[in-house]
């Protein structure tokens, strides 16, 4: 189904210079959206260090046997995703030629410098890659469930009966889906222990977050016209790190009946670089047994999850001050989440919805069975009541104002180049 | 607060021809958009049975010392509304002036076929008015809340104890908001009664309808900046009327424990005409005693209410055969909403959440207390025991397919002008 195995041979090596661990070797080639102080924001495709500009890949008519130039040289990648796998796949098969030594040598003949920009450079900037209609936000992953049931309701069965039947999702807020980066100012809302007679509104006290993956769509489907999972290779263009940012007290309180609204809404941090399912393909396996059998609507005929490792490091202010790197607090896998993409997909349009180009489908909090693999501080620390040590000696439940997370995904395994997601960060700043 | 109180002078009359019981008189005013098979998609204003196309109107200069041209140039309604109050009703108050015998001439001597359009001329569309980024649905009416509570949750307290101190919201999808008349697929889903063992697939058995009232946002906030409910007002140019419509038994089964998803997501139908706050002032009245008192974030110091009446008409197919015309099953009044607009808003951005230009604020389903006040099935048919007994025989107790649903509002009291809504209609086209 997915073409062009080519262009993640382990073997390539890109003229352009790679350090070693850098998380964008040739067979990545990752899509997101930067600016520089001369250049208004344009699709690039991140390439070791460099970022190369497909405005001017475009302009210089590179990809036009591959791609309407007009796609590559909007601000936002839409009209870009709106084109379909086989554009997609065939811009990927061109950008490999023209950055893979004893390759297209047009490109570096033409004069590298034109098409290449500094990562880190002073006044490059990412932005969020597309405009987002509609965000999903899914609870795919079984034990993160689990351990938010017992959490919340621990006097029910931890499960709710519709959960290994049903893609349980909700619709998040797209307004607020920063970039990497963007300070997140703790949000205040009302709070309401069991104990106390009334609410109270303040600044929330029970700051969270929540390691997810999210992918991205492409062309969608008309209003009445679902999507079969069977053709969800189609509709999905890559895969994103997501933070779900939480207020756990104010979404304990709010939450009851129509799910979660202001606990959530205030921020999600996504990476910047959009990594495609063509780059992924190396890592797709086999996901978990599903148990009862999906209803039909939902089965899927080939392998759908992918082994993507994941942690989550957080630096404190007292931290940075001693010069302590951030600590990882948690390590997981993307692989073993119980519902998978196509699922998710082919469920959020069962009746009928509407997937538009650069929709943003959320996995849920991603956690493993073992301790460290929790994808969540509520869960890492049981609600507070085994909290985190850091290296300084300091512990968390929550999180501080001055706290800063990073969310990190990358894949490996022997016979392939390892390829990576960059980062999503973002510092807690103090309510207001 | 709001100006130009001479705009809804009840004296008003305008040189466009306007029937009486009409619901757009020169005191109403709403803004929409429209296309003809000449024109493309663009702003107009409705008065009589003729729309004033805004882009002429801008195009011959008459509003440039009110509002940018350009703002009334647009395809949707985003760039006029992000321009705020002071805009919106400088424009209001410069087209009633063109509109109004005995006010400025211009207009009508510059030859007025060229600004007119037929509202019911062949090939005359509405379109969703504006780019909607977010669609927040609330549940702000106390006895919905109350009747959904017993009816879901018989074995518990009706309303949760959270109710009556926070605006209860979800997020709905903005990509399924349709216009006023768009067929209404029905849409299939995961449905499970309590007694089956497992779920199974297939089109919704219980499609309803929520009557509602959605705002319209202007100028929005910053990330991290909430609205005070003090000035809401500066933020909300105008209301519609909204069809929430609801698959009970997909969203029963599916909706805990994070809210509504496919039971809500597969089309929300709009009425086509924004009525503006500025002309709703004559009808604006104080709301319901709300106990206990709002926390300070939610505290209004006048009235935010507005007496608006509302119909639901539905016409089956056999009354369509029998030219009966369609029969009201449910009349009510907006003016008792337990949450208004302006505590809804500042609730929603009370974490810092972003509100943009152009989203949606649904109020949640609009029910009274006595009998056939009630703005959905499940409440006028208490969960299908009391089945609607219609003129020609035929009972209801959810939609069958081809019934058409029509939500009508409107206006009126003594000494003013009676403004309507228009209408929100759909017919539930059979599942695919």
């Amino acid at each position: 189904m997915i073409a062009h195995a080519g262009t993640t041979d382990a073997r390539l090596e890109s003229w352009v210079a790679v350090v070693p661990g850098c998380d964008f070797p040739i067979q990545n080639l990752p899509f997101g959206v930067f600016s520089t102080e001369e250049r208004a924001p344009r699709i690039g495709v991140a390439i070791g260090e460099k970022i190369l500009d497909l405005n001017r890949v475009a302009e210089a008519g590179l990809c036009d046997d591959v791609c309407e130039p007009e796609l590559l040289q909007a601000p936002v990648l839409n009209p870009f995703l709106a084109a379909g796998r086989l554009v997609w796949s065939g811009v990927r098969e061109r950008l490999s030629q023209l950055l893979r030594r004893d390759g297209d040598p047009t490109l570096r003949d033409a004069g590298a410098d034109r098409f290449l920009v500094d990562r880190h450079g002073a006044g490059v900037r990412m932005h969020v890659p597309m405009e987002i209609g509609d965000y999903v936000d899914f609870f795919s992953s079984l034990e993160h469930a689990t351990n938010l049931g017992r959490i919340f309701r621990p006097n029910a069965e931890a499960l709710m009966p519709n959960w290994r039947w049903i893609p349980i999702a909700y619709h998040g807020r797209s307004s607020t889906i920063v970039i990497d980066g963007t300070p997140v100012r703790r949000p205040r809302g009302q709070r309401k222990a069991p104990t106390d007679d009334a609410p109270e509104f303040g600044p929330s006290r029970r700051l969270d977050i929540e390691l997810e993956m999210g992918f991205v769509t492409g062309p969608g489907n008309g209003l009445g016209e679902p999507i079969p999972a069977a053709e969800a290779r189609e509709h999905v263009f890559g895969l994103v790190l997501v933070n779900d940012w939480s207020a756990r007290d104010i979404q304990a309180w709010e939450y009851q009946p129509l799910g979660p609204f202001l606990g959530k809404s205030f921020a999600t941090t996504i990476s910047p670089w959009i990594v495609t399912l063509d780059a992924l393909e190396p890592f797709r396996v086999e996901g978990p047994r599903q148990e009862p059998a999906p209803l039909a609507y939902l089965r899927v005929g080939e392998p759908w999850a992918y082994e993507i490792r994941l942690a989550v490091d957080l630096q404190t202010d007292r931290m940075r001050e001693a010069e302590l790197p951030p600590a990882t607090i948690s390590q997981t896998t993307f692989r073993d989440m119980y519902w998978n993409v196509a699922q998710q997909l082919a469920h959020a349009t069962a009746n009928g919805a509407v997937a538009r180009p650069g929709d943003l489908f959320a996995s849920g909090t991603i956690s493993g069975s073992a301790p460290g693999t929790q994808g969540s501080l509520i869960e890492l620390c049981w609600n507070g009541e085994r909290p985190i040590a850091l290296p300084n000696g300091e512990t968390r439940r929550f999180l501080e104002d001055g706290d800063e997370v990073t969310l990190r995904g990358w894949c490996d395994r022997p016979g392939a180049r390892r390829i990576g997601f960059g980062a999503a960060h973002g510092r807690i700043a103090s309510a207001i």
